[in-house]
């Protein structure tokens, strides 16, 4: 076993660490000894129990309750489910959550250690690639309504973060190259340098080659972390936005999709990006042979990259994918908020685009 | 008008103004320019409907929602409702929610703009003396779930508070002398000086007089914006405990008459610190001069000083009493903390206390 890489999230008093490495679940109690002596609880995902047997192999047994991986799991109904069942189990303010699983699971924890008591110390273990490289940075939190995702939530740090790559290998294929899409995304945004080290070793990565692996985590983690400072609301300005790098497509995409399962968050975004590079070239502010470069590695590491590539095919036309994008949260005011690039690794904020042509960039997709 | 007197409650960058005056409602407006632009909200207790009419007066008419005020409206049920109204009505991160009531109120419409898209501003407007000298400061918002009250919430600060004195003429003289219990136990905790003055002006302030209400407010909000300072959390340490005060032995009156309206927060906490101060002087650390002056003090004010005032009265037995008090949340790992005095002005915290005393004490009362 090697030591873990650790990457400190720097946000004051707030601070946190996240490990990376393998077999860490089997040492968590070593790995975060300020645990010892308090009252301990899991919520996970019942998809990753294997998983939960090894962290309790480490911190001994502990009430634990499973849940669905879904959506749906970011209720108002789930989220009272999580804070009776710790109320019920006698949760005090020195108790620590873990909290098992993908982002559902993680952001659904997360949500309840900040309400319940107002607020209990969580430590978030990501067992999916996405939220190893995403949730585990931001300290968003929150459920779904039925008005739409993530509506309602907090923003609350974890204690720490334990990234077990481990937890990788019982990955659906399909979901480890829609958490890489995210990866990519780092390298687009801010560092071509990144980028072209994924080119060179996306391929270790996405076959879960120890040092590839840990390597690309770390540095997401990083970047993310740097991106995020101690700016924890977007709206005070700051580069938090930059990570929304093809998300104003994605997120039209997976809303169109009714998010039932036939495009993943990180399949969305991978999608986006390319829909956002393309708009970019047709806006003239960045090279065609960016574009294809960044569209081509996406493609070769098995990755969505067209519309029509969803299927079942989305039924809604460019004009209909044009309104659900200014239905989204972040869309203030009627304008809408596009990340746009000068380049790879040059990503900016604008919401000054002709709306026109975002739906020529959408036909070339469909 | 006169102008309001403004109180700043310092936490850095979540710093806020509490203005307390008269007539401030109608010229909310002027004395919060900021709310300029924004799209507004009003969550209010029923009751207080007038006071709503005379805020819509000056901000315009605004998307309301009228609840009842009582503790059942403290819920998961009613988070969502208000959550579920303020989507539907399309709030966006810079709306602003207006919390008009009581406590109750207060602090589901404080939760509520705490989790909406991850936090909205929320102007806090308390209509009980209670609200305005008490929730008004600290940030503590939430809900109750069947396990207990206030189980789950945040700590979120408002925006700024307008303690309009107006709305105190149409509060019931219960609620009234309820909230005077609040006021003197700030003298009791930490200023025999205010102590002193209340003895002197309470008739005034519990008459309403502008001059006396308003300092007994200013000075209340002062000493527990320096109490709770940049100390959110209890468990920091800090002085926040202290405000506590009579609430252990309240905490247990108001579990035992079951919240059933027999028993105002206020009234326990009148009867609590009577306790207090007599169980100190039991335990030879506080003279009996002291604790006669305060009790006089509350009787002559009309509050409640001993259980045995409780009407219907309480079913507990005094070991019963005991029994509840460590159930309460503030009692971790079976030790039950007590806010003690040296003497009127004097309190400390510790939890070193002789749980007989404390059964002889509470047999004193019944």
């Amino acid at each position: 076993m090697t030591a873990p890489i650790t990457v400190t999230v720097d946000l004051a008093e707030r601070s946190y660490p996240i490990h990376i490495g393998e077999g860490l679940l089997e040492r968590a109690a070593d790995i975060i000894p300020s645990i010892k002596g308090k009252k301990l609880f899991i919520v996970y995902d019942r998809n990753v129990e294997p998983h939960v047997a090894r962290l309790k192999k480490s911190i001994g047994d502990a009430p634990s309750l499973a849940l669905e991986g879904g959506e749906k799991t970011k209720s108002y109904a789930h989220l009272t489910q999580v804070t009776d069942w710790l109320l019920s189990n006698h949760v005090d303010r020195k108790s620590i959550l873990f909290v098992v699983g993908g982002g559902v699971i993680g952001d659904l924890g997360g949500f309840a250690a900040s309400v319940v008591l107002r607020g209990i110390p969580f430590i978030q273990v990501p067992t999916t690639l996405l939220a190893q490289v995403d949730s585990s940075v931001g300290g968003k939190t929150g459920i779904n309504t039925s008005q739409g995702k993530n509506l309602i939530g907090a923003f609350y740090q974890p204690q720490a973060v334990l990234c077990d790559t481990d937890t990788l290998k019982t990955l659906p294929d399909r979901e480890l190259k829609a958490g890489y899409a995210e990866i990519v995304k780092y390298g687009l945004l801010g560092s071509r340098e990144f980028y072209e080290w994924l080119e060179a070793n996306g391929k270790d990565v996405l076959s879960l080659k120890p040092a590839s692996l840990k390597h690309a985590i770390e540095t997401s983690c990083k970047m993310k972390a740097e991106i995020v400072g101690d700016d924890e609301r977007e709206q005070a300005g700051g580069n938090r936005a930059l990570l929304n790098l093809g998300h104003t497509f994605g997120h039209a995409l997976e809303a169109a999709a009714g998010y039932d399962g036939r495009l993943l968050h990180g399949e969305a975004v991978s999608i986006g990006m390319v829909l956002a590079f393309r708009l970019c070239v047709k806006m003239g502010i960045c090279s065609g042979q960016d574009a294809t470069r960044m569209e081509n590695h996406l493609k070769s590491c098995g990755l969505k990259t067209e519309i029509s590539q969803i299927s079942p095919a989305l039924s809604q036309s460019p004009a209909d994918l044009v309104a659900l994008m200014s239905h989204d949260k972040k869309a203030s005011a009627g304008k809408i908020g596009f990340i746009l690039v000068k380049g790879i690794g040059q990503a900016f904020q604008s919401s000054d685009v002709d709306m026109a042509l975002v739906e020529t960039t959408l036909k070339s997709a469909i």
